[in-house]
């Protein structure tokens, strides 16, 4: 294995002038040529790194890093700073300065795409190697297949979207635009119902749809299970990570962020603005509100009201769940408190 | 995004008709024409809606349906109804009715397949564009692997199955009669074996093999690892969610239903019917009795009785989880008690 | 469904020789031709089979098998036995044995793949149909890409790597020697980073890259993003199950168990040999101490000491953790007595 190390660009722009394209303040010498992006233990001479998360600001002293993103209030004299409200917001706009994307995909259809006759593909989209899109298929400016993508029927895709291999977008579907997919995303399977009868479990036939907002990302191995009648729903600027399952007729609102492995079961629906931390389970058919936070691994069994923060399983309020667990660290002890008040009764 | 909305269908049918062909009592206007099938707030004039959970009989006053499916017992006189003991059952026969599956893929190798001289292809099955079939295999009548599907050595795939995009199904499994499998479900991946050595890990070659009952279907993103030595086996009618892991040699009875993220460790055995709710947790080499059934992220560590219902973490039987769940709630409470006793004492 | 059966080869081969191969001790008829490998109770006459996990010492008297591979100290004279104080590692040398790999796949790149003429290709190597392999990426020796797998630009793949159907290596990436990745695992996602704007949340784009050491294997479906800014590493000699996240940043050491539906947070580092169970989640920014245990399901909050056995939600001590559960099973009793006391007072 390699050892760590940081990324340098060709690309060569003096502190001075990404302070004034991120409008952040500088605070040092303006005239040093930042050539890379690095983490604050990687980083080295040319490279700028940020600090958002206070367990790396032990690590400011003997970065070897060019200049630092800071907040305003952090002090720091060895080196050169960028100053912001927001110190991770400029870092990431540093990093689109420092790494412009290049386009590796030409316009056009690959040779070894399977395209139907009867699709849209605009002319400036890429349909890459060995992907499949179908009949009444619409695919907008700019959008990007990667390679080995499936695409169905009377599907909708809009513009500056990126859909990477592996991808499965299914019959009917509705995606936006500024839309990524991840490898191995899949977008419209079946929902998973079932009626019981005397020969066993009858599948429910699932004819409803996916809708994708703008702006929205889904993880690798991701999926969004179509609704069983009408759609299942995804609002623009949410973000989902990797092997997260949505359940038929889920509706999520706009700007969610949804952590790895979560689950949400069929039915259920999302305010704007709530996050789910890594491997939450939510059951059917409830509504968490705006603003509603889930800590990690939670159970989730009743609605959740807007604002608040959830923990545990099953979840409860976070701090009645906090008082409950230092509790439990106490339980053995109260055991023997008990014992001693009854043997001394 | 589109508001929603229901699907209508070129389809026109009688409420008379519905009812003679799903064996439902018809309780109104037979004459009604149905041309849709939608949830009971999507609904518009023309579709026919249901009610098989309770909750939403709220939405019954003020449905725009033309008609309802509901249980024999639900008064309702503003609407015509088809009225069954299991009105979910015949709400999908009438989805069934509504909306015909439309094959989309024409029977045939697609010139972009790769299929074996040595593979044996039913003439009338569709292995779709970019599929790969291996040497030794054959596919049965009427089963369609829809694009970009996979299929080893020696594989034996039954009839009217359909395999979605990016299935993979390795060598030497064998697949029964109308098995589903959802977009890059994976039959036959290695199981996870390891013996120590002073080498580090040694792999334990996986030597067996998969067997799918009939009537299965398998989620988008679901993992099913061969035998190490035999068969991984998941028995006729059950029914499996998404992103689900069933670990190698695991033995699964009929008609059981595996909800989304489960994970079933090694040479476990199910039973029939079965239920796991959503990210349940089994441990290798226990024995899930028929008919249990075990709450949402329970983790089970040990065999479990016929019939019994289990949660919680680690799993117990539920009426003594949900006591314990309700001392939890009072157990902050309980430690002032004991406080105020000890200083009474 | 067939019934349950052992797998004979065509192999034939004496259990002196068995033993001289592996270095176990005979103690039996050392003229016994074996030819097959099974359980304990599917082997039937011709088979070595082998007791590892002593639940399974009951089958011993009934066993139909002609060889078993034990510890030294089990007792057993109706068998032929190959005793050594690794049975499971002599077993695992056997089945090799017994059942030589078979290339099925030919060296050279299939008509079918799409290989950049900016890629190097080992000649030896082996690029199977519908694969697509990038410019500036290489590919070593004895390495075989089974079918439908997708290689990004810039990346390098040791040899005698096994890349399965489905699998997805994004660029850049580091891939060592004797890697095994199963079918839908993506190496090189994007990590999930955004920062909060004005404008909703903006992605941070991920610039960083993948290592994976020797002799690792990644199971089916699961997903490794690449680092944010450097790489995420796993080092050599661990083994990953399916259906497992790993995020932007994590750093794993040698020779780690991660069993499958792990998750583990961005930027954490276990240290080597550190064995996750099943479904266990891992909060960021934080360190798993060399050799350390975490039981299934358990959530790690927390930074865990080298050796340390942790379980629970959230984990605690193994010792901790067990206690506590059982005054969990006493609790609703513990306040019968708590009221019994308040009574009488």
């Amino acid at each position: 294995m390699s050892t760590l190390k940081s990324r340098k660009t060709d690309t060569r722009i003096t502190l001075r002038e990404l302070a004034d394209r991120t409008n952040s303040e500088l605070d040092g010498d303006g005239s040093i040529e930042i050539c890379g992006a690095a983490t604050i233990t990687a980083a080295t001479t040319g490279d700028i790194t940020f600090v958002a998360n206070e367990r790396y600001l032990k690590f400011l002293a003997t970065t070897k890093a060019s200049a630092v993103v800071l907040d305003r209030q952090v002090p720091c004299t060895h080196l050169a700073v960028l100053r912001h409200d927001n110190p991770y917001l400029v870092f990431a706009e540093v990093v689109d300065i420092l790494y412009p994307t290049e386009a590796k995909t030409a316009a056009g259809i690959d040779d070894s795409a399977i395209v139907s006759a009867d699709a849209t593909v605009a002319p400036d989209a890429c349909i890459g190697p060995l992907c499949r899109v179908g009949g009444g298929t619409s695919i907008g400016r700019n959008t990007r297949l990667i390679s080995s993508v499936y695409v169905g029927e009377n599907v909708t895709i809009g513009e500056n979207c990126l859909l990477y291999p592996g991808v499965a977008i299914l019959n009917d579907c509705i995606i936006g635009n500024n839309v990524i997919i991840h490898p191995s995303g899949v977008i419209g399977s079946d929902g998973f119902g079932f009626a019981e009868s005397d020969k066993g479990l009858k599948k429910v036939k699932q004819i409803g749809w996916v809708e994708i907002g703008d702006d929205v990302e889904i993880g690798a191995g991701t999926t969004i299970d179509r609704g069983a009648l009408g759609p299942t729903k995804v609002g623009k600027g949410t973000k989902i990570d990797n092997l997260v399952q949505i359940a038929h007729n889920v509706e999520i609102g706009n700007n969610c962020i949804i952590v790895s492995q979560v689950g949400i079961s069929g039915s259920t629906k999302l305010g704007n603005s709530v996050i789910l931390a890594g491997q939450v389970g939510i059951v059917g058919h409830v509504e968490i509100g705006e603003g509603a936070v889930i800590g990690a691994q939670s159970g989730v069994s009743k609605s959740v009201g807007a604002g608040k923060t959830m923990f545990g399983y099953p979840a409860r309020e976070i701090m009645q769940m906090k008082r409950i667990d230092a509790c439990l660290t106490k339980l053995p002890e109260l055991f023997k408190r008990v014992k001693k008040l009854e043997d001394e009764s």
